[in-house]
């Protein structure tokens, strides 16, 4: 039986360049906008249930295309540390100790979180990704998961992670009505052989999946690349075949001229993560400079063990904000242009803008009301402006997700948060004890 | 009579070196803190008031030190502009049509943010001071404010401005029960001529009242400084006798290590805009640079214009992240530091260290209650990490200001806040024809 959902008289910020910014309506039909307009809608059915779309404004979910869910366990664990105390005594060490509930329990709480702040698709990277896969299904969100792999072990080793992965990729790829799709991931250049990350280009040729990669985040890791390898990463990326497939890096903190040219001419998406490269200190990637080259960038939290929050309309202010203050050109990455980075780009980064990241009919009904009556957006002047330098996650009151209602006023409706948050601080506390 | 109000098992951030951190209780007796502590109070009145301080933190008021409420109404009406067209285009023609009305419309719209996210302190720099007094005083917030006077006019139109001022700061110094103080500002060394600035400081003296100025916001008025003068902007001021004075200057962006260490020797305040900054591309302020040479840092939003919010949660956690981000130390401006920035560093920046910005006994009480039962405060591991990384505005559940709640449950309870985005919206849509 076909469901409709008849929004009146919202404010819509469709991200469609033919059509930016709409006061009128919208109607969604099962799990995809059936017309967006204007005027009143024609031909509805009988029992179309409808939504007063006054005092709010509309606009497609938002992506987050890098993250490592099951890591918000470990918020506020260690902050305000160099990154070889941050990663060496305290978060691998912490990682170590995992078990399926705590990766379980971490990704449920990151869910949480996300599809309460207006994200509506997120890109994850970790280990024990079934027990990713499974939350994703349960919550109504739309995943892109990949195993994580770390090369740095024996051969035997090597084989069963790539094995792990490749049946991961393999099982869901296309699962929860096609919410999930997969990814292969060798976790960097650094932490990777070169004949190893081969591997995984191969197998990605072989299932016909994108590749995932953590690329160019420090200077010390782009210099170690150098010196083992005699080539900057990119280039490294490019030999090794990795760019003949979709792929999509993140970071990419630290590039010349010329590999932001190749990254470019290849295609390759780049998920850039302003708040996490502050706060570990790790450098200001070239935003501009690569939009200019033209480059898909698009915009990622990193895991809230450095962030420390999954609200993306941070990154979308960090991007429109610092980008001007560090180039002194205040025009530098308008309004608009960050929002497109955590929206449109961001379908486009994961080979989603067929279906996501626009409000136009014939796409997936992936979209949020963002409650607009309130002091910081007033008065009513420019839409887009407000929400990129005065919005947040906070005002986001309801969520959908393939046409199916994921957030009602700020209330996940999939998932028991209280539940969620218990767990959480549970598996945190055995975590610190075990 | 006296009214009591004890918080009963509540998580207390007090900002107080000798306590920094309780779970218990506090006793509020009229306007001021009587008790804090782990054990239970004592002795208290009859008729004491309860509140459940179960999943909340508490925390003092935080302290906004720089800004222009009535500016409020230009939100979002210029964005992404060069400085000169922002100003000489947008700003300036807007503002020439204010009327009183508009003042205290815009005024009363950012009051109403401002608590709402937790600010109990502003300094307020503009003019028609009495429309931002008389809202100060009816909404329950404290404000140090002061009439902002451009002298690039005629003498006699220098006399006018420079007598309203000291009116209107004589007139309303110590109101509303002492809540409102307030100072004498020269709007900056670039627009005003050194006889009108040193004018100002001699009525400073006479009133025995503090100074507040805009100062080395961009490297061009800088420049312009020492072409005109001699001088930069610091040896001017200081020339003109400012900081014999309480001083407090805005934005500091660009001072060398000897202004720094000027500032720190004359003990001026400097109110530190991260967010602003960043919009207008002034630059970035040597916030680690000040504070490790003593200077009285503290934060401030600036107007609306160039933010676009008074979240001051947001210039906190800019503050965290920013100064790690450009000079490459992870280490740089930890948690605390930052925390301490919006709230203790901010009432002594303003003289009031004595009075308010921690809780503890005898200190006023403005405080803020932040709902912690949300996802992204879970795990409870740092709560200083977890306000500053992932804390905002909207997390604010209750306000108190002099030991009367001006929030309950996220609602003004002294204004009519649909009545003042009402008239916001009027007054922007009035000045926009006009």
């Amino acid at each position: 039986m076909m469901t409709q959902l008849w929004i009146e008289n919202g404010l819509f910020v469709t991200m469609d360049e033919t059509n930016p910014k709409i006061n009128g309506h919208m109607v969604i039909t099962d799990d995809r906008i059936t017309y967006i307009g204007a005027e009143a809608p024609v031909d509805l059915l009988p029992d179309v249930q409808k939504l007063d779309g006054s005092k709010l404004a509309f606009m497609p979910g938002l992506i987050n295309t890098h993250g490592h869910a099951a890591m918000t366990l470990l918020r506020g664990f260690s902050d305000d540390q160099n990154l070889q105390v941050w990663l060496q005594e305290k978060m691998w060490p912490m990682e170590a100790k995992y078990v399926d509930a705590d990766t379980k329990a971490g990704s449920a709480l990151a869910i949480v979180e996300m599809l309460r702040s207006g994200t509506t698709t997120f890109v994850d990277m970790y280990d024990r990704m079934d027990q990713v896969a499974t939350m994703t299904e349960q919550a109504g969100i739309r995943g892109i998961l990949t195993r994580g792999v770390i090369g740095l072990c024996s051969e035997e080793e090597q084989k069963t992670k790539l094995n792990d992965a490749i049946t991961f990729a393999r099982d869901w790829n296309g699962k929860a009505d096609g919410r999930i799709s997969t990814m292969l991931s060798p976790h960097a250049p650094y932490t990777c052989p070169p004949e190893y990350i081969e591997k995984f280009v191969q197998a990605a040729h072989d299932l016909n999946l994108p590749l995932h990669t953590h690329m160019s985040e420090t200077l010390a890791e782009v210099e170690m690349n150098v010196r083992d390898y005699g080539v900057r990463p990119v280039e490294h990326l490019d030999r090794l075949g990795f760019f003949s497939r979709p792929a999509l890096v993140a970071h990419a903190v630290h590039l010349t001229d010329e590999e932001i040219a190749l990254l470019a001419a290849r295609n390759v998406s780049v998920s850039h993560n302003p708040v996490s490269n502050l706060k570990l200190a790790s450098g200001i990637a070239r935003l501009s400079d690569m939009l200019n080259a033209g480059v898909k960038v698009s915009l990622g939290t990193d895991s809230v063990a450095s962030n420390n929050n999954l609200d993306l309309f941070e990154e979308i202010r960090f991007s429109a904000l610092l980008h001007k203050g560090i180039s002194g050109d205040p025009t530098a990455i308008p309004a608009l242009e960050a929002l497109k980075l955590g929206t449109i780009y961001g379908a486009e980064a994961i080979w989603q803008s067929d279906r996501i990241g626009a409000l136009k009919v014939g796409m997936k009904a992936d979209f949020i009301a963002i409650d607009i009556d309130q002091a910081h957006f007033y008065p009513m002047t420019d839409i887009v402006s407000h929400l990129v330098y005065s919005g947040s996650g906070r005002d986001v009151k309801h969520v959908w997700v393939d046409g199916r209602q994921v957030v009602r006023n700020s209330i996940c409706t999939m998932l028991d948060e209280e539940k969620i948050r218990y767990e959480a601080q549970a598996s945190f506390e055995r975590l610190l004890k075990g």
